[in-house]
């Protein structure tokens, strides 16, 4: 055998961020989705992350789906459960913009502490807060899960935008209007932001 | 404006795990590593870390350095809190997995039951449990951390092989013997693993 114990080096040889962005042809963040529920975070979301993985982009989406049965299991929805909801949320986010990927998020997210909070975590340039902007009215018109009727009639306590409230962003760095354009328009505009502030290749020759 | 919000299909077009192993081009799952503190995990993941980015396979790892202070940052060392932490990393391994990354975990991870758990998160061929096997006494000489030396001198309470259990691996896909095999050939044996399951491509006319 050729190599005791006593020769090993145990020197770390670590991959960090700047070579998984290399590897990967594009800057990596965190694109954190809030709105009210019903806004279209979701959709949007999930449709600007097909339009990215076609473009050959590493990118993952974090929502209500696959979060909160897993991770966040433990955690209710009182003040300090909603608290850390977003708080690991956020450090999660972190991990994949670590891993060269951009990770859309898409939670209602209402307090701008919270997601002030998540902003400090990340460098600069590598969280992007979009505000998914839709009136309560047509939110509540849409109601595509029947949460409003049931908050309305109180069935769910503490809901936002009927019984708490929902903090629009002080400062985002986009914002779109779910109640004047459609699901592909607002995607694509943040798409344009993307190449914009070169986070992924523009078009050729744009 | 040729879409208002009655023309909007709220539909989700998601791109999902199978999605992402195509655009990556190799399987997606948890390598987890196990083994006593200074047995050599986190130099071993970080060479085959390194060693799977050079063949362009998207990786990443998770150790106690951006887990500890990020995501479990709130959690000690009692028992609930060390089940717990494993737990959080489990589901965070998960999510990797999920968005198409081969993902390396290196941490004590002393109970059977708590690796189970991970385990049973995972699909079937979507997690390795990977024992790095080196004698206490072996660890112990090394220290490099000088915990044990902590630990004997009753500084450190509960540290694993001392006055807390090492549980082997039941049934690990892959032992690496660290004490006989330096480094980078514990990694290799790692990756020649890794491409007898088809996780990754092998060599050429292999």
């Amino acid at each position: 055998m050729k190599n005791m114990s006593t020769n090993i080096t145990w020197h770390n040889t670590t991959v960090e961020k700047g070579d998984y962005r290399k590897k990967n042809g594009h800057h990596s963040g965190v694109l954190w989705f809030t709105g009210l529920s019903g806004s279209g975070k979701s959709s949007i979301a999930n449709q600007l992350n097909k339009l990215l993985y076609e473009k050959g982009v590493q990118t993952y989406l974090l929502d209500g789906d696959n979060v909160r049965h897993g991770l966040n299991h433990d955690l209710g929805f009182n003040e300090a459960d909603r608290k850390e909801n977003i708080r690991r949320i956020g450090e999660v986010a972190k991990l994949f913009a670590d891993s060269g990927t951009i990770v859309l998020t898409a939670f209602i997210s209402p307090y701008q502490e919270d997601r002030d909070g998540v902003r400090a975590l990340l460098g600069e340039n590598e969280f992007l807060e979009i505000h998914v902007d839709c009136p309560l009215s047509a939110c509540e018109k849409r109601d595509p899960k029947g949460l409003y009727k049931k908050a309305r009639a109180g069935e769910i306590k503490g809901f936002t935008g009927i019984d708490a409230p929902y903090e629009s962003p002080d400062k985002p760095e986009a914002v779109v209007k779910s109640d004047q354009f459609n699901v592909q328009e607002c995607a694509e505009q943040i798409l344009t932001l993307l190449e914009d502030k070169n986070w992924i290749k523009g078009k050729e020759g744009a």
